[in-house]
């Protein structure tokens, strides 16, 4: 068994705990790790507050192996994010010519006001993650990926940075649906996760149409006891009536 | 300036965590606090981890005044949460007599297995909140209200669990839509903020059909201030070409 490698994610942003805003991102930074093989383990959502900001950062890095934000790297007064990561490392905010090319090439010299010269301040030391979208870049600082919170911009920044993740075995999934209850399945489905311990078993109702159902979900990195624990819980969901 | 009233949400499950679901009640319970004025200042996803659900109760519940969650009081071997918050508040699982009624109204004497009762145990001290939609209730112990993650019996549930809040001055917001980018406006949003200390001013970039444009949200208690600088924004945006 090899390393697992784990992550978290810091959603930054006041239109997320306000309701105003559906967020999106967390569930594409997801799928995105599941591939790479690393764990997504705690998501945060925070509001734009440079002091919960650098606490939420400071006490995640440590203890995952990657972090990524996404939110509040714009122009805008509000867009604190940047200044409030160099301080989470102690490090200035700088212009990063770089950017500042690429700001350049994307709007030319005229158009490169102060705002959007602000998107060109990046914590020192920091590498850039592209952005094909609208040209300001998010950046890596040791392992921390600050990505914009546009959804379409994040997810070319996250398609880009999980280029660069080392992640470990990748795990593999099925779904049994069944039109049965959670309840008549719950003494067979523990059974099976106990003979099972190297799979992940869990049990996830619905209720559409006016009937409840379940799916249950089988996570594992090894595809053999996954395919065996999945015939387990097919056949006991038709013994079961299911 | 009367007292704010803050919420934390954790978001119990592994299936948000693995991308499989797309979490939807961040986004009902956030919605629901602001008409009761009730700021939600942190969310939390954790997974289905019995000390890793004990050490997020105990580190959020001192620090807000009401902590909501949604997930894991089914009748399977995944639903760990009723227990974990048990262990977190020090109190015993008990079989709860009042629901144990309610599930056996439900089901019937013959219906009503051991997995089912399980959903019956509820840590001794805690009162319910009603599950119109499929029996099994949740339960509030001091200030944490634990409920369901199907979203149709969690918005049941935070429906009737916001009756019991009390809460401050409700926030009111508006929003004033533009088709110019944040670049463009940030400078005259930013003056408008300074000079609207009261009123929460937030840009919200987004991308459609080709173009960049923003919605400028201004949210604030008081209804004349937010009024006033409504009206600044909507000047200096008609004023920027917007």
């Amino acid at each position: 068994m090899g390393k697992i490698y784990k992550a978290a994610m810091v959603v930054i942003g006041n239109e997320i705990l306000s309701g105003r805003t559906q967020d999106l991102n967390v569930n594409y930074v997801a799928n995105k790790l599941v591939a790479c093989g690393v764990s997504l383990v705690e998501v945060r959502v925070i509001p734009d507050d440079e002091a919960v900001i650098i606490d939420t950062i400071r006490s995640l890095k440590d203890v995952v192996d990657y972090v990524f934000t996404s939110g509040g790297i714009g122009p805008t007064h509000d867009d604190i994010t940047a200044a409030s990561i160099a301080k989470a490392f102690g490090v200035e905010l700088v212009v990063n010519e770089e950017v500042r090319g690429v700001l350049l090439a994307h709007y030319g010299t005229e158009e490169l006001t102060a705002p959007r010269l602000k998107m060109a301040c990046i914590p020192e030391g920091a590498w850039l993650i592209p952005n094909p979208v609208s040209g300001a870049p998010g950046f890596v600082i040791e392992n921390v990926y600050v990505m914009a919170g546009v959804p379409r911009i994040m997810q070319a920044m996250m398609d880009d940075a999980a280029l660069m993740l080392q992640g470990g075995a990748v795990v593999h999934s099925c779904t049994v649906p069944c039109s049965l209850t959670e309840s008549v399945i719950a003494q067979g489905l523990a059974e099976i996760q106990d003979k099972w311990t190297g799979v992940d078993i869990g049990s996830y109702p619905y209720f559409e149409n006016g009937r409840f159902g379940v799916n249950i979900v089988l996570r594992s990195s090894d595809e053999a006891d996954l395919d065996a624990a999945e015939r387990d819980v097919i056949e006991m969901v038709a013994s079961t009536g299911g």
